[in-house]
């Protein structure tokens, strides 16, 4: 398994327009990326610094009553805030199968389309010391 | 305010020289730095990706009894997890001076030696939407 980097960090928001504008304007961070994941149920926003790479994402779930929804139950449950750590690999299906092969406990068995057309597969929190881990792929790899 | 980039995520762990070998040994992440805060009394690890910049920073408080310490009593209330988001600022006095201005609850009035000889500066979650916030000025800056 090669990790690159960090490539971002899930925040949970409870209005996805009012946090942008409150990065923006008091954190001077910029807006990288919109996007609306329909078959996840989210609406999400990457922020970086003016110089770097590593990214807020932050994640607002379209119906904020769908308690299917993980985003919308962690709002409910706990409130906004941090909500997980995602790490850009080379070889996600690799990394994936190093995994299962330790004996983690994946969230998704397989890379599935995630965000900028990335690859993604979470890992259980339950796995790895209460932090709910995304596996990130670039596209262009 | 010129916020550079994220700088790292704080995790709060049970045993920082485990965690420290699972994210070696699971997500190939490299050790940066390793140092025990006195003052803080807190060790803490910084790991990143093989590539990257932005860093893992591993939490473990020195006493875990101790509840007067910020991250004992995060870890018995919560158990490990993600505790704070950190950007990386080029005037950390200058930008606590604009938050301050705009309204937001700081919790260090002015910059403090962090680890790694940085300062930083803490704004509370209650002022960034449940987010704790570490603001970090690199030492050479």
């Amino acid at each position: 398994m090669y990790t690159e980097d960090i490539d971002h960090i899930g925040v949970v928001v409870e209005n996805i327009d009012q946090a942008i504008k409150f990065y923006q304007e008091n954190f001077n961070m910029k807006l990288v990326h919109y996007e609306v994941l329909q078959d996840r149920g989210l609406k999400v926003a990457f922020l970086t610094g003016q110089d770097g790479t590593a990214a807020v994402e932050l994640l607002e779930p379209l119906n904020h009553e769908d308690m299917n929804n993980t985003v919308a139950k962690f709002l409910k449950n706990r409130g906004p805030g941090l909500h997980h750590l995602a790490i850009r690999v080379k070889d996600i299906k690799g990394a994936l199968d190093e995994l299962k092969v330790k004996g983690l406990q994946l969230v998704d068995q397989s890379p599935r389309p995630g965000a900028r057309g990335h690859l993604v597969a979470f890992v259980h929190p339950k796995s790895v010391m209460g932090v709910l881990l995304e596996l990130v792929q670039e596209a262009h790899h």
